[in-house]
């Protein structure tokens, strides 16, 4: 595990704090669908993704979710450790996506560095504003765009993601992302189906026009 | 302009630090709907709201509004300093709800202040914190509640901002500040009328049952 790959402030931490976080600090092999925190758990830390995906979402009473966030190879999810950011209350659940390695810096290691390095907190600071600025884009997303456009985004995300125009997930899966009722989805499918952007079979969505679908996000 | 009533960090600041923010802050009276800040202009600073009620909301091409966030006495406005937090890149505007008397701690002295003093910096993050709860929060409202509990919720919201059961404000405003169609809002209220909980009459809605309301956000 080479931390400096994963944390821009490395090189700023001192020697003990360096050996602090290597000590302390836990290596994961984690199993698709894991949930790793859901905000009763206790308190878990900061999650350095070495391979794999990690989604962080939430629920409603009913059952419903909608992603927040998602994190790939080199990303940190901080939503894991927001029990030790002051003021930070909301539930969300981490969860992995894909069978994962992850790396976890314990909470309360993470909090003592937040207190003692200036750099940590100003780390902190840029992580929690740049999930901030991502979840002003989910509510621009969710006010403005109409469901279409949202569908016709989410595929194409999906299809950078899995580097294939094949997409192995069920109308149900889309739904929870999109925070939107699974026979919505259906029926915006077998739309796109029916103009030739999306051909449908059973658990998958394979994208026949990606140009479409793009003028149709834009 | 007793700054200690304002900042949680005042004592925690050095006097060479108290003297820039006494000397560089500017005290400022603006009429209701004044724009402060949107996102073009200039970077503004951390506004500190002496008197009145501040609105920071975001607009869609369309011309569309949704409030993110109100300010109200004591409170502290981040948004319009958000050019200098990194890692902040979305638009928003700031403006005055009603003739409000602010003072504004520059963007520039600002961000230094961030970058020397540990406290401001921690301050800081737990303003944006804060503002990312209740972003989560807003995201939950939009996702899982229907127009019906929203438009209770806000209702009564008003009321306890205005302490008042008479509010002036017209469906349009409602539907600004809840980023939905003055339509909706119209028949949503009609409706309320019918159901005994308001009272319409040309640019006022009275609420008439507050209990009834408070059951129906519930």
């Amino acid at each position: 595990m080479n931390f400096a790959d994963y944390l821009p402030i490395w090189n700023e931490l001192s020697s003990q704090q360096k050996a602090h976080i290597e000590s302390a600090s836990e290596t994961r092999k984690v199993s698709k669908g894991t949930i790793l925190y859901n905000g009763n758990i206790d308190c878990l830390g900061l999650v350095l993704v070495c391979s794999g995906q990690i989604r962080a979402y939430i629920l409603s009473d009913e059952g419903r979710e909608v992603t927040i966030s998602r994190f790939f190879e080199y990303d940190i999810c901080f939503f894991s450790a927001s029990c030790v950011m002051p003021s930070m209350q909301f539930n969300i659940v981490v969860e992995a996506e894909k069978d994962s390695e992850i790396c976890i810096i314990p909470a309360c290691l993470y909090k003592n560095l937040m207190d003692e390095s200036m750099p940590v907190m100003s780390y902190s600071n840029k992580l929690i504003s740049g999930s901030f600025s991502d979840l002003m884009w989910l509510v621009e997303q969710i006010m403005w765009k109409s469901i279409d456009k949202r569908l016709a985004a989410f595929l194409l995300e999906e299809s950078a993601v899995e580097g294939s125009n094949i997409l192995p997930i069920t109308h149900e899966k889309i739904g929870n992302h999109m925070g939107t009722a699974r026979e919505v989805v259906t029926r915006m499918l077998k739309y796109f189906q029916s103009e030739g952007m999306v051909k449908l079979t059973r658990g998958t969505v394979e994208i026949t026009d990606e140009g479409k679908l793009r003028d149709l996000c834009e």
